[in-house]
């Protein structure tokens, strides 16, 4: 268990930065680039607890998720120009934070009760609204319309668990199994630049 | 009860094709377009229920309502290129959608005990936010921003039914009445070219 | 109290103004403004009461505040040239508005039991949250990213009051001193057209 909360906090930190680096060639002061980093690693989370009416929210609950995002954003300040050409470092800790996000999120959900179908959506949203927020705020176009496999990556490996977990399979070596899932699925469509058809 | 219920899903379906068919056009694989047909489909409700904090969602409860979604999307997907071209038909049922939320959505609120005034607003929001959000995440100026009569139908309408059902009509008929009259207004509103004025 | 619920009064019409002449030049009908009137007013504190999980919403509750908004509303639309031309008195408006609002968000957030850290979060959130999802809505670039002093000169005169409160100082006392001293920083930074520093 302390193993998974390290890992939340490394993806909650990995997501306060990419959220403050999607700013950095944009129009705003340091300011805008914390709250933006803020956003990105709150939202998805958030989003799936308000629409659950789950409460408190887990960063009002747990002071040092917002202590953690507080760091990524210091050090998204001090080191901006050296974490751009550590671009290829940052995508696998994002990779990692989404995977481990959907998972977690899988399970939350389905600790409050919900129907299967409704935990895999939650999963999904926890990893990907984040960012979707992000980008809608900076009028950017959100990833998850773009080409690459993201959120179905994401939504995949919640079904992937949901299944497992159906079949009884014991819950450590699950999660383990639907992160590594979700994180192949994305690491291989970036690297052979694999993408969903698009609907024209 | 079974009619408004059918009318409901109906709804649903409609608002997922159109949100998949919105972004048709825009760089997005298949799935950033299903996504943004579940979010259109569930936007307005669910904004409603977390603005009235009544829990749980709708669709979170009735499965139902994503499997509609989900057969809407497919749908879209087979038949994107046959779809456009009935944006005629389209449009017929989505202003029926729009319609029947608005009324639907005021209902909900007014049985969660809220003042008519707050009921009216969140029969519009019901109905109207849903393509809200969906035009803010494709980047889009929302439609309730363009010159057709749009969210201001709805508003009427729940108000209109507001007035009937404070004047003691039976339920039935003022549904009937108040979905017909946004019908009605709507449209005209397009067929006429009939628009508010603008605030220059 | 009854002279702090009229500044609540005086914000909520003053933000209500703000969302409406925010959309004055752009393509929209009366209805779409007043309705991006009403978003931003109720946005900021509907937001931090959403993720407080506090229940009934303020404009929900307290129904002047919605007629306060529509106030506003008609006001923008009979005197919106004229209201453009005082842009300098609505900027002090708008100034005294998140001041105050940053200062009571603050308050509600303490007294529902949050932390410290968390309070000043949604004391900031409050204020400026209402006219981030105007300036989504509306496809611009939010304030809050340009370059002028504005979420960060609430989010300091939230810990401000946050720091005053835990030395003890009256509460009257300690409200007046944060909210003067909001508008101290943001008057300044505009007059002397002082900005944080951006990323790059």
């Amino acid at each position: 268990m302390i193993i998974q909360y390290i890992f939340e906090l490394i993806g909650t930190f990995v997501f306060a930065i990419s959220g403050v680096l999607a700013v950095r060639d944009k129009e705003n002061d340091v300011f805008g680039a914390g709250f933006t980093g803020f956003v990105t690693a709150i939202g998805g989370g958030s989003l799936r607890d308000i629409l659950l009416g789950s409460y408190p929210l887990a960063w009002i609950d747990d002071i040092y998720l917002v202590y953690t995002i507080f760091i990524g954003v210091m050090v998204s300040y001090l080191f901006s120009t050296y974490l751009m050409r550590l671009r290829k470092t940052l995508f696998l800790f994002d990779t990692l934070g989404i995977a481990l996000f959907t998972i977690l999120g899988t399970e939350k959900a389905l600790s409050l009760g919900v129907r299967v179908e409704i935990a895999a959506i939650m999963g999904m949203f926890s990893a990907v609204m984040g960012g979707v927020i992000r980008d809608t705020l900076t009028n950017t176009t959100p990833i998850l319309f773009s080409k690459e496999v993201y959120a179905s990556a994401c939504l995949f490996g919640a079904i992937f668990y949901l299944v497992l977990n159906y079949f009884g399979l014991s819950r450590d070596i699950n999660l383990l199994l639907s992160v590594a899932i979700i994180i192949a699925i994305r690491l291989l469509a970036v690297k052979y630049k694999i993408s969903l058809p698009s609907l024209k």
